[in-house]
């Protein structure tokens, strides 16, 4: 064949040793429209609510499909500007609505790597280096969860929703179909949907009125399973799923007595652990926090989240486990990709290592946080965040018009403007995403009074922000909350 | 609270305003990372196999959990040079073993700012622009595929496996969970894995001496099905999953004939096709070869994945459908991101577009890429990978040392040296490897003389492989070929 046209420029290649030299102005442009959308946007979210900023962003992003394209630059810098101009970003202070970290510079720019690189972890003949990787980390991270562990082992997963999917999964595998699961009413909504595609029964869902799970409530759900199965003599498994920082209030299950419960029931019936730590699970780095999770270890898997408490870009879940010997359900053979001969000449089996097949590296970014911070580093990092809603909380406190839930235990904050109604509640929050002001959460909790209502949530983790846009949140809460102070109530 | 120390460097955010500053040094660090990496591997991959690989990578990145940091810039160099260095890249023509395509420089560069923006696609307030990004471009997507769909619509994935999950996930909740799935022996495995998974019988699998299913092997295992159930008057509901391009030989199953089968049986029982066209797919933008998907649009879900025909860096898959209704079962009420006043209020509810919670934004690269290129220019770089395809095909055929297993559909030629024994062909394959001189596939399939033998599977996936590549590929399996020409043959 004669040789072909050479492409155009918009075909160029990021690997290869040419790689970095297209990559450069490219990259040129996108932190050029990435500063011109932050500008643009000027604060934490765009203002005018869903329509207006779907109109904004269609007007700039043209056709979908289009015939004939406009070119490497053109296309990033209308887009990737129209994305930051229209982005909710945590790295603004007052965006803090929920599990959404900001990621840090560092992990954002490795991460670049693996996309030129596109090394996939499913053989190793796509992944050599990355692969390797990956064990290293993994084996270290599991290490840190288990230090007790026969043989600590972890794997990389989308995030929580995918780590608490396998939790069940591995669970299912190793106790069997008939498999019933027991979990709050705070556990995750991931822990309910892992059940209904693995085809499992629904949770056996726990009241949690405090927050947290109450070990004896587990103890009696666990003593009453036998009776919702009269075909069988033998007891059915149960998975016990606790959570360590739930989503709406960061609170942490009693981890050493769960465990202790769920040891309690073994001998009657098969009983496993699975903890959702995807939110507090990096409290571990830290010297001052690392006793609210006491227990952890004795887990049988537990769910990790480096893209919230862990500052990474989307996606960095890690699964973990005491005993690598449980992983093995998701083993699984495809000549392909490890075809029994080349795994006896030595090259790596990986595909039991995900229920993914093609899978970026997303541990690269995270070995490079590691490196780069240290633990004490990254310590440091979840201090600073702590602090930072406990300084939220005093400040609510001192103010009589408004509510505080309770301390926070990691870095969330339910608050509310003292008297409001519940839907008075939703609209601050609604108003405040639509004015581009604030995006802040909710979460429904029962307060001191005993009665269920709503609260705004501030889920601190941005681990820069500072007083001054504590107080400035405080105060835009208050500008719109109802004018009443706590001592006019009738 | 006093203002806080300010936090070292490394701490620095990829967000806000000041991201583009903190980000542009340190992407440098990782350019000139990138470039002294290839240029030490100077070659496909790295030579010396897995062992070599793994302890040079060890040694260069330190422990993976170092108690006190060494800076962003020390961290970046050491753990991206590694990584480059020992990668499989596929930006080398001699890297052509898998569906692991060289991203495009402009794909990467996009999604550069998907990781310091950091959306989160499961509600509207972490990803205002981002999700507005991703209706528009998957439901344009959506109708490439169904033209003729009453509403098409597409959910963007982790890639074909969670695809193939999501298709025959709909299926069993469409259809029930007595749900029986047809597929051929040259399905991914992934649709073993899903079944697996989502509790369902394993897949009735017939065999596909072609390399592609016969609709009347599926028309009888069709007919065959109530056979299995004898406790039940209805007809057990199927799912018949075809493929538009294997993973072994770029192969397209007749889709036209699958089609009408499926039809045929729908009055009998609840039938729907899957098509896994996660290789073939990106086909639909060139003219010169979207005859081959004909019958695509009569499926009732497909696979697409645009990290292998369509240059993204990992991950680019989608699931599309032709009427959206069919999602619906993936609906999930969460109430911090979802809550039933929010949505009446006007906020969009993004929950049920995937089975994961946080999720990337994967579709700003492919809707950069898009408009960068155009559909006419995604089809130039189809059509140069397909004609490279066949040029390399040509040359195997000229050469007698060689047999050619097939003229490649899409883009894979399946070889082996004639007269070598599989295990000479496995041999062949892994000193490549271990040798650092070329990533080749391998494939087991039925050969011109009726017999299944081992196959060399070269996957070309790059558009700017020059023939000069093909000829030194070619060469390097010769030289390692048994000296035996055809005519030698006893």
């Amino acid at each position: 064949m004669p040789a072909p046209p050479l492409l155009p420029d918009p075909t160029l290649l990021a690997g290869g040793a040419a790689g970095p030299r297209a990559l450069r102005p490219l990259l040129d442009t996108v932190l050029t429209a990435l500063a011109e959308g932050a500008a643009a946007r000027c604060g934490p979210l765009p203002a005018g609510g869903p329509e207006a900023v779907t109109r904004r962003l269609l007007e700039r992003c043209g056709p979908a499909l289009p015939a004939h394209g406009t070119g490497a630059h053109d296309a990033l810098h209308s887009l990737v500007g129209a994305l930051a101009e229209g982005a909710a970003d945590p790295a603004d202070p007052h965006c803090a609505a929920h599990l959404h970290c900001p990621p840090l510079a560092v992990a954002a720019a490795a991460d670049l790597a693996a996309a030129a690189l596109n090394p996939s972890l499913d053989s190793w003949d796509q992944a050599p280096a990355a692969s390797a990787l990956e064990r290293h980390l993994t084996s270290a991270l599991a290490e840190l969860v288990h230090p007790e562990g026969p043989a600590p082992d972890a794997l990389v997963t989308s995030g929580g929703t995918e780590a608490n999917l396998l939790g069940l999964l591995l669970a299912r595998e190793r106790l069997g179909p008939a498999l019933r699961i027991i979990c709050g009413a705070n556990a995750h909504h991931s822990v309910h949907r892992a059940a209904w595609l693995l085809g499992l029964p629904a949770p056996t869902v726990l009241p949690t009125p405090r927050g947290i799970l109450d070990p004896a409530a587990v103890a009696d759900a666990l003593a009453g399973l036998d009776a919702l199965r009269c075909t069988t003599a033998a007891p059915a498994p149960a998975l016990v799923v606790g959570t360590a920082g739930t989503t709406d209030a960061g609170a942490i299950d009693p981890l050493p007595a769960l465990a202790d419960t769920v040891a309690a029931h073994r001998d009657h019936r098969p009983t496993a652990l699975h903890i959702d730590a995807a939110y507090g699970g990096p409290l571990l780095f830290s010297a001052a926090h690392r006793a609210k999770l006491t227990g952890l270890d004795r887990a049988d898997s537990v769910t990790l989240d480096l893209h919230k408490l862990g500052w990474q870009p989307v996606a960095a879940g890690l699964l973990t486990v005491p005993e690598t010997a449980t992983l093995a359900p998701l083993g699984q053979r495809a000549d392909y990709l490890n075809a029994e001969d080349d795994t006896e000449a030595g090259l790596p089996d990986l595909l039991g290592r995900s229920p993914r097949t093609t899978r970026r590296p997303d541990i690269l970014k995270i070995a490079v946080t590691l490196r780069a911070l240290g633990t004490t580093g990254l310590a440091a990092l979840v201090d600073a965040t702590c602090a930072a809603a406990a300084e939220l909380a005093a400040l609510i406190e001192a103010e009589p018009r408004l509510s505080l839930h309770s301390r926070p235990t990691i870095s969330t904050v339910l608050f509310r403007p003292a008297d409001a109604t519940d839907e008075e509640v939703a609209d601050i929050r609604r108003r405040l995403l639509t004015e581009g002001r604030a995006v802040l959460g909710r979460a429904r909790a029962r307060g001191a009074d005993g009665r269920d209502t709503l609260w705004l949530k501030a889920t601190l983790l941005n681990p820069h922000v500072q007083p001054g846009d504590l107080a400035a949140l405080r105060k835009l809460v208050l500008d719109l909350s109802p004018p009443r102070p706590k001592g006019d109530q009738p």
